[in-house]
């Protein structure tokens, strides 16, 4: 782990020989992935971790490994439509929901999707609600766009959906209309959150657990 | 740890000498406990891990250790019956638990036992339930058979008892009429899980683990 | 860490030159220290944890150190009234409380004392509760006069007290009519536990801090 | 990590070249920040971690970093008006909070101030209390000034500013009159706690997010 986070730089690495990947992007998934781990953000086979690479490509974990036990060669790289790359490998179907992303933003350089238990629970006791609003949180200043913990925040709750295009095309006018929102989380399912690298996606990632994990501890004492 | 999880294959793997468990098997199972108590899943010298092996046997924890202190020693080989094979070896009474499940489905290759907080905690606070009703949860694809989180499963309490056959008896109709549940869970005790091999059931494992975490969230919210 | 647990024998060792406590003693402490800090038994200097030694002696740590970051020469030696025999060092006074449970059962090799969220918060939440009992759970048989999940066994709670000498005259009655408790919790403060070495004082232990936590999540269920 | 905790002693150790800070005091900021971030009171870029230094000066994290990934060039120097006395380094606003704890109380070595869940959401989910009042904790000794369980304590809450100066004038009253407070929590963000030296803050820190832990459980089962 390097002094400055998790992602070392992309600039002057090369892919293994064979991969579309840097070696130091497939690295810092890795390493990222190993950190959900040990929080509990990512059960079983459950999340997807992606980077992006130059010329509308991204690097993404492959379909069904556990990211606490990735590998380099977990790692993959799919075009802008979900295609893959890496011959013999699959993506994820949600491969989608981090190629949207991408496209939109051009200053998104990682994109990071995990399942947490606050996450889930808060979106599944509140099944008619279209966002969670935090309110009072120093931790949003984790946003450059927030100065001030003195602000209400609509992170907002999307209905879970197995056809991946359907869901993109939902999101869509969330994603797109007015100021980005700071993330969004499926309900039920768990949390997208986007930074300009990989450590700034994992660090909006942790501030974004803080305040859910937060925000079902104040319910209870309400 | 090997990277595509905890377990390497069984194929070419002799056993130790003097031992009817193949190294790899016994290392698999070594670090699915270590993985398992630091989760909080194995206290004390709770929990049962076991894996398939040739000839209608199976390795499993013997009696009375700690999980997260496991040696490959104390991996120790029993026949469907549930009897020692391995000299001077006592295996736990629960073994018989973990023989049933391998007779009935030749596809399973690992059964894990664990004692989490949320699998004790809900199934005492539910004395009359029958199942915990798990619906709309993403990590429900963890199970193959399950492909959208737009269900509702029906994860089976049976309650404890310290006679083994008797409560393997009692087993018997949930485990053999219909589908097979996703696993289930002794009152006041702890989770079974199973899976094609000890990834497959580690993952399987987590994903209950995580399922049950969240409903307690959920209902405390509710 | 050993293949049997924690602790080693202490058999064969000696004491480090200069030093009363055998060497694998104190290892066995310091360890069982660090995963108790893992655990989050262990906040600032709290807890002791001592081991029997022979001629009535016992091996304990000294007052005012952090647990989780033991050094072998933070474990000192002390006779059965709590007075120093390590020149230089000061017990903790919650010695005496160790002494009286050495004093009273022969076959208690360790003595382990912790505070943790649970054992504080449920004495609190229950000013006037002279027990919790616990009934229905599997980790009882943890303890070896307990063979069946279908008892209710009661775990004392003593009011806390800064006098040593009237906290082990209150607790007298309670150690030594009828049948050992199988631990006890003071008010606020936290665990005392025991077992016939440092390995099954830290199962028990395990098991107790799982039963309380079970019991929580049990009580805020209900 | 040695024997006496965290930190080692200031006394003999020289600055690395070119650094005002010297190697043991950043070595000892690193280590705490990498415990913190184990314990999850350090999400993303939270929390500030400082110790003093000779002739009015004092070591602090720099802005914007990762307390669990810091590295010693990370740990800068500034005079107790805050201002930054490494070249080419920023200091976190919040410094002006630290500089007036080090020019209070002259025997204050080290200032922690993390975000946890526990702090945020009890300050929260109590939106006019101006204290948290902690009774009958045995950890409470953890300051010496308090000698037994026995006492009510009261944890100061501060409305939460984004002006410094604004902030540090709203808690001289509180810290100036009368005994100086155990800490203080600034709501929605996190706790402020102070102690002679590194491990003396640390150990203070953790019995505060201990006590905090346990109060929002009672609170949970009154």
């Amino acid at each position: 782990m390097m002094a400055d986070g998790l992602a070392g730089g992309l600039a002057a690495c090369d892919a293994a020989e064979g991969s579309l990947v840097p070696a130091a992007v497939a690295e810092s998934l890795v390493a990222v992935g190993r950190r959900m781990d040990a929080r509990g953000w990512v059960p079983a086979t459950a999340g997807n971790l992606s980077a992006r690479l130059a010329g509308d490509r991204l690097a993404i974990t492959r379909s069904g490994v556990h990211k606490g036990f990735l590998a380099a060669a977990d790692i993959m790289a799919v075009d802008f439509a979900g295609q893959s790359l890496s011959p013999g490998l699959k993506p994820s179907a949600e491969t989608l929901l981090h190629c949207q992303i991408y496209e939109l933003w051009p200053e998104v350089g990682s994109v990071l999707h995990g399942h947490s238990v606050p996450a889930t629970a808060l979106t599944l006791a509140l099944p008619e609600a279209e966002a969670i609003h935090l309110a009072g949180y120093e931790v949003l200043k984790a946003w450059s766009t927030i100065t001030t913990h003195d602000a209400s925040v609509a992170l907002p709750i999307i209905d879970n959906d197995q056809d991946m295009l359907r869901l993109a095309r939902r999101l869509a006018p969330l994603l797109e209309s007015g100021q980005a929102p700071i993330g969004y989380v499926l309900r039920g399912h768990g949390i997208y959150v986007w930074g300009a690298d990989v450590n700034a996606a994992l660090y909006r990632l942790e501030a974004l657990e803080f305040l859910l994990a937060t925000e079902i501890e104040r319910r209870k004492l309400a």
